[in-house]
């Protein structure tokens, strides 16, 4: 870390951050002019970068762990949508004025997700200036392996991991827009879906093998399906009574409110990808594996519309998402 | 580019920032999850993260050209005191509201450096918030050729590529804390030194195989001297009189006061090194070749102060750099 920050905050910075590397391939880390990392031998480097600001993408009073936990989280659902291993993060952090506690908080949510990966923090920036994150994490796949956007063929199968919506609903809780059910324990459940997603990091490299194209889900799930529909040069016809909503979801809000949030909330952070048929054994295998379902929701079609239907009719996906704090 | 922005605005930076790679290690450009880049045999990846915000490290009113073009350049600049080769960079820009004609203008100042040094674009994110601007920079050197901050060695010389404080004299002229002088084109020279600075990547290289330990003056010549003698273990004899000051600087405020900026303005981004005995003549050369002075102003000493010296006698560097904007 090597910011215009004044010398005390510097400290701080330098006591919250730097840490012993964990990976034998950094060659060298925080504390110099940039980091030197090894990749090993036959494999390519996948790069993603993503931006949280405050007020945009988290609440003024939003948890510093979970601020921390989450600016790591959307660049990791990056990389497992490629089917990549993480390795690196490098952190830059725009902030009003040093404050010990909340960049300490910020820092534990941060490697409590990096340790579980193994990812090591290799570098970055502080800077004084209105509260904002951006990571760049930086991972890889042997060479040739990484599933892109632009692999889906007319007839695969359509998929989502998990529960799309979750995390909207959070969202509106912690914002007071959606009033609590009567299970405050189903309504921690959904907040803590918005607060801490759940990189799917193994799932993507298990798919690796299996999707012939893949996104995370972080506008919601119509506008991700459309860019990977879009990127792919295909269609899709697809069925909103197969969207894997939650008990928890529907137990809120209903399956119509449910649909809608899953189709367009946004901050899920689950994986969208196509496979043709014979891989329909193989993702029921990693569902298996990994305890909850990845639902098939569609089938991609030729060239052309993107057909949602609800009981045999065409459903109309609302035009807006859900708007962002602030 | 990734973002949550509204679909115009998302229009609007495919058009700016999506174009056709010019480099054939780059897979996967702008477009994906994330990119794919293939780094060459035997090399290492080095990694640098710079973050400028509005306000901090650039006025409201600075040329969005000289934004794009500095905010790449801060990040190249941490790659050649590396000793490192710039290959990819990827942009996360928080802006206010879409603006074309400010990210047209940015967009022109980025490419223009990037195409310079064979930088490609491969990524990044827009999000809606105050405006900044986060770059992280890759780029490799061969297996354990980085130069770092830690080699400086008893006896080294102690050299500063070009003329450190003019940018900081710039940047007070364009804040008007600082009168003109009655030469308009040295006026204008200076303050292109700050809004156009130019990364030493073709000397970064040149000294790999010279420089014990390099960083790159952004902070100021003495602070980050300071950084590297402190990484190194040493200290430092120092003159003053040896600092390499512009006749454009001298002519406008003296003496005194441009060594005061060389010492403690910052944004320079000139390289500063230490190599041994036997490699004054490499150097002596490299200066030749580029057209401007390299100038020893020290030598490295034992562990202990770093002790600047004029006309025979303790100089005291002042203690406060120079604010930045805002």
């Amino acid at each position: 870390m090597n910011g215009d920050t004044p010398a005390r905050e510097f400290e701080i910075i330098e006591r919250v951050f730097r840490r012993a590397s964990g990976r034998p391939d950094v060659i060298l880390g925080i504390g110099d002019d940039a980091a030197v990392t090894r990749l090993s031998a036959g494999h390519e480097l996948v790069t993603a970068t993503d931006a949280l600001v405050c007020g945009t993408h988290f609440a003024t009073d939003a948890p510093p762990h979970s601020v921390g936990y989450r600016s790591l989280a959307v660049n990791l659902s990056d990389l497992a949508a490629m089917g990549a291993e993480p390795h690196w993060a490098s952190l830059a952090i725009s902030l009003p004025a040093a404050d010990d506690d909340w960049l300490e908080s910020f820092a534990l949510g941060f490697f409590e997700l990096a340790d579980k990966f193994d990812v090591d923090l290799i570098g970055g920036d502080t800077v004084c200036g209105p509260l904002a994150i951006t990571v760049t994490v930086q991972g890889s796949v042997p060479e040739g392996a990484a599933v892109t956007r632009m692999g889906a063929q007319a007839g695969d199968g359509i998929y989502v991991t998990g529960h799309p919506g979750d995390a909207v609903a959070g969202r509106l809780l912690l914002e007071g827009e959606l009033s609590g059910g009567h299970d405050a324990d189903a309504d921690s459940f959904l907040t803590r879906r918005f607060l801490y997603p759940e990189p799917r990091i193994a799932e993507g490299l298990a798919l690796r093998d299996v999707a012939t194209a893949m996104i995370d889900v972080s506008d919601g799930l119509h506008a991700d399906l459309t860019h990977l529909l879009t990127a792919s040069g295909a269609g899709a016809e697809l069925d909103v009574s197969q969207l894997p909503l939650s008990g928890e979801l529907l137990e809120l809000v209903g399956e119509s409110q449910a649909s809608k949030f899953a189709l367009c909330g946004g901050d899920d952070y689950e994986l969208c990808f196509t496979a043709p048929a014979d891989k329909a054994e193989a993702v029921a295998k990693l569902a298996e594996a990994v305890g909850y379902p990845i639902r098939r929701i569609g089938t991609v079609a030729a060239a052309g519309k993107i057909d949602w239907q609800l009981h045999g009719r065409h459903y109309e996906v609302p035009a807006a998402g859900f708007r962002h704090f602030g």
